[in-house]
């Protein structure tokens, strides 16, 4: 078959996949939904026409948007996931028998349907008992609650659209506020190839709000470029200070305690970014 | 303009790049190859459709193909580039002082020809008096030269058409005899998440032949998956062990003596492919 799933990734750059089948597509109130059969990386799912997770490829970004910050932390019991409706990080988080409840706040209540359907090897874990499933604004829920989790994770979409709100410094403190004293942040903050101005300008926003604020990389195929960035703010915590001799073994595929290490080793053209200014 | 560059990365997966210009294409003996001024990564050259290198991120491949080797051998003087007609491999090499000679055997000329046009970013040291550049079969030229090169790199196109003989073990072993006593070799070996049965066999090839063979990573955007790979292999040195607090400055943007260490940490799902079997 000769259908294809085309992305633009920025305004001169497209990702095309071949489509075996279309599963299932949708306007959502916030956005459009659709699910793939791909003959590269399986089933997939596009939020306003841009991959957001393969089955092929998922592990990487789920892996390395949880366990560098979980393992940061001596003892992660209450985690907090915002966006990520699929799942994915949420079944990486409740890996760690430190977590006695992960709390999923997900916006568009389709995409955490559209994933317990089509996309069950990634979803799987919304169901167990430790964890919670609200839709909701993470905005709002952020706002709402203090001094409560452990560790804060911002799975979002790029920003765009309804995520725009989740890349600013009012967000960051609300983070900050509703995280316990030793708490900590991972957010997904795009590419260091083609979003140069965007990672700066978070990365002083994070470091403004925390007392450790750092950048570490991770390569997923299905985003542009490959190479991705994730940003972390940390009341106490230095990830990069983690004995990781000591970490327990998680049955990961791209995550280890060397690339946990390894992540926060930038190439120059990236350590520039973050760069005090 | 709406005017695209698709390349087939597999069978199942494009990427597309919008063109300000196509600047020059011909039919060689060898291979078709285009030249285009693109939005996103400037002027590209490609051969048989397939995207060798971007004036935009060309530093990532052409200083991971070279420095981690060069930097691996205490005084590499007699360098040997297979392949890599855009002068890239060969303008990092010579910003090592201890290099005498740098040989490029291209097999087609006109990659030559029109890098020095179209690519004088890359092209540069072609004309460099410590350079010398010989249109001829890479596979002959090892063949014919024996305990000759400090270092021989292996900058090919993918294991299809012109270039399949550089995959194979006969090659490494005239590689092996083409080198010093203490010499070791570097080759690009393509993708792992795409090439997973290519990986294994190169990686067994290079360690019946070499003492040492190991892998490392870089990430390449405009790569099938951007996470490329590397396959070493060396008579003496261990990359691995090398002192990097000793590593001159060579004003690199993706290379550091950091990256060099951490290139060699291989996620667990890139780990098992070099696993001895």
């Amino acid at each position: 078959m000769n259908c294809w799933f085309t992305e633009l990734q920025t305004p001169d750059l497209t990702i095309g996949c071949r489509v075996r089948k279309i599963l299932h597509h949708e306007v959502t109130p916030f956005q459009r939904l659709a699910v793939y059969d791909t003959a590269q990386f399986g089933r997939m799912l596009t939020l306003d026409d841009v991959i957001q997770t393969t089955i092929a490829d998922e592990f990487v970004y789920h892996e390395m948007i949880t366990h560098v910050g979980l393992n940061a932390h001596p003892n992660p019991r209450r985690v907090l996931v915002i966006g990520g409706g699929d799942g994915g990080a949420v079944r990486e988080i409740i890996k760690h028998p430190s977590v006695e409840k992960a709390t999923l706040v997900e916006i568009d209540a389709a995409v955490i349907k559209a994933a317990k359907e089509y996309l069950p090897e990634i979803s799987c874990a919304l169901d167990d008992p430790r964890v919670e499933v609200l839709v909701e604004d993470g905005i709002k829920h952020v706002k709402e609650h203090r001094d409560n989790y452990d560790m804060i994770i911002v799975d979002s979409t790029d920003p765009v659209g309804p995520a725009v709100g989740l890349f600013g410094a009012d967000f960051y403190r609300d983070v900050f506020a509703a995280l316990t004293a030793d708490g900590l942040f991972v957010a997904q903050t795009e590419s260091p190839f083609f979003n140069r101005d965007l990672i700066p300008r978070i990365i002083k926003d994070v470091r403004d709000i925390f007392p450790l604020a750092c950048l570490y990389l991770a390569c997923v195929p299905t985003y542009p470029g490959g190479l991705w960035s994730f940003t972390m703010g940390s009341k106490k915590y230095d990830p990069r200070q983690v004995d990781v001799t000591a970490l327990p073994d998680l049955a990961t595929r791209y995550y280890s305690p060397a690339v946990h290490q390894t992540a926060f080793v930038l190439p120059p053209f990236v350590a520039e970014l973050v760069q005090e200014r």
